[in-house]
């Protein structure tokens, strides 16, 4: 139920993206029985090659995360995390109320041990090539230097394992290229980062510079993150409206991309967007399923026990 | 000598000024005599229309502005801001070292009585039409509620003075909508300015409607402006470069406006753009007049003494 297409772009796809996993894939449907098991009908799939969870609780997208995943056990989001965390799925991902899913995430399979604060991570087309991330994108507006110094190892190994870069340089968002510039979270974390060996360290990269290659990390505090997306998005529908696209504008359409993953707890989950229509929900889950595979949540946790 | 064209471009845009300009008007050029004189002649101007005040000093673009500004008293920044601050001109403007421009504005003609941080703004083109502006765009990277809350008064004065706008609606940037959301300091921002009588609150306001006509007034913390800042510039470029350009999108070369007014001190200054060409030189002199005439500061003065 989770998005604001659901169940139809939802259902749909998880039908689509049925088509390009493996025999041995399974997707499960978390949701209210019927409505599921309609919506499959309606696209003439077959209801039996899915495995549907009755979830008949519904978190609005507008409701409080930690109130809403607390006293809906029997949501989509709560149900589906919980199957995470006692292993009878392998990923979780869904459209719905994003707080909602990072807080189960963080209640259910908890954080990885060392991780202050989990992460969420956007991906960005560069103009020659190839992609960026940055993170955070909104979970976190308040941070200290030392989160940011982790979402620097976090990102560094979303982009290595996922991305296939290797030695990933990590650029700190900031108002100026010289070391001493920003404001006071830049400033520190730029000292502690500076001599880091848990990453190849960039130097601070200003917002002119985001689709270039220079870093391929990004880090920045959730406030920033989010308003960088959101101007991106903003930018992206500007240039369709005005019918300004080329291939490369058109690689910053979200469909593509399917949604950010939770980077620093214990499984693999993937929050899609609001909007998602049955395309971002396929890659949504495909995404999900790469995560998974490459071993993501492992790596964060071997990298984290350096740390703590 | 201010600029990374200077002095041929600086000297090119105050010629093209000079035209614009009504027979009352006059342009004083601050800076090496012999070079200023060199570069009149090579543009087949007239010396004597200008009134030019030897500064053999330079402040490069590299320099730390106090140091810069106390240590050379003359160099055209220097001498500008004292003839200003005497009254011997009625505006000052520089595509110069800006740090400089703006620590000797606050040095020289000060701040206004109950100003507590000055700012910087840009203006952002609507889509359908009129412009947006925003602030603090890096002038004040660390900031406190009640700085934001002077800004939204800045900013709404600027937007009714120059722009002609009528009871403009100031926008709090925002990760989202609704009241409680954000960062700390906006959190913070949004109590005070919900009631506010001092301007036209709209509201919190996302990156995503940055080009909308939601709020004439978009205020942030000076970090947080300058990423979207040079974001706007790296979309404009790229556009530019992909050959994906309209009316609408041409409305983003930053040369149309000339520079950022410094709001706040006691006199009309206007900072350039490091890369200002002739005709962004020309249009930093215009502004700076405008703001004069419009009598900015006065309007400030007034608003101010309200608050103290």
């Amino acid at each position: 139920m989770g998005g604001d297409y659901a169940p139809d772009a939802t259902i749909e796809g998880a039908i689509l993206a049925q088509k390009k996993l493996s025999s041995v894939d399974r997707i499960f449907l978390f949701g209210p029985h019927e409505i599921i098991e309609h919506a499959l009908q309606k696209k003439k799939a077959d209801p039996s090659s899915f495995t549907i969870i009755h979830s008949p609780q519904i978190i609005g997208m507008g409701e409080r995360p930690i109130k809403a995943y607390t006293h809906k056990p029997e949501s989509s989001i709560s149900k589906g995390l919980k199957y995470l965390k006692t292993k009878q799925i392998d990923t979780f991902s869904s459209a719905g109320n994003s707080g909602a899913t990072l807080v189960g995430a963080m209640y259910s399979v908890n954080n990885i041990q060392g991780v202050i604060r989990p992460s969420t991570l956007t991906c960005i087309p560069r103009e020659n090539g190839g992609m960026n991330v940055m993170l955070d994108i909104g979970t976190n507006p308040d941070i200290k230097p030392d989160i940011l110094y982790q979402f620097a190892i976090l990102g560094s190994i979303y982009s290595q394992s996922v991305l296939n870069v290797k030695n990933p340089k990590v650029g700190l968002l900031n108002i100026g290229e010289e070391d001493e510039k920003g404001n006071l979270l830049c400033q520190s974390a730029f000292r502690l980062m500076k001599d880091s060996v848990d990453f190849n360290f960039y130097g601070n990269i200003e917002s002119r510079d985001l689709f270039k290659n220079k870093a391929d990390v990004i880090v920045c505090d959730g406030f920033t993150g989010n308003i960088v997306l959101k101007q991106i998005e903003a930018m992206y529908r500007m240039m369709v409206k005005r019918n300004l696209v080329d291939d490369y504008i058109q690689k910053f359409n979200y469909e593509n991309y399917g949604g950010s993953p939770i980077l620093g707890v214990n499984g693999s989950v993937v929050i899609g967007h609001g909007i998602s229509n049955a395309k971002a929900i396929m890659n949504m889950i495909l995404l999900s399923k790469n995560i998974f595979e490459v071993k993501l949540t492992n790596k964060i946790k071997k990298a984290m026990l350096k740390h703590t």
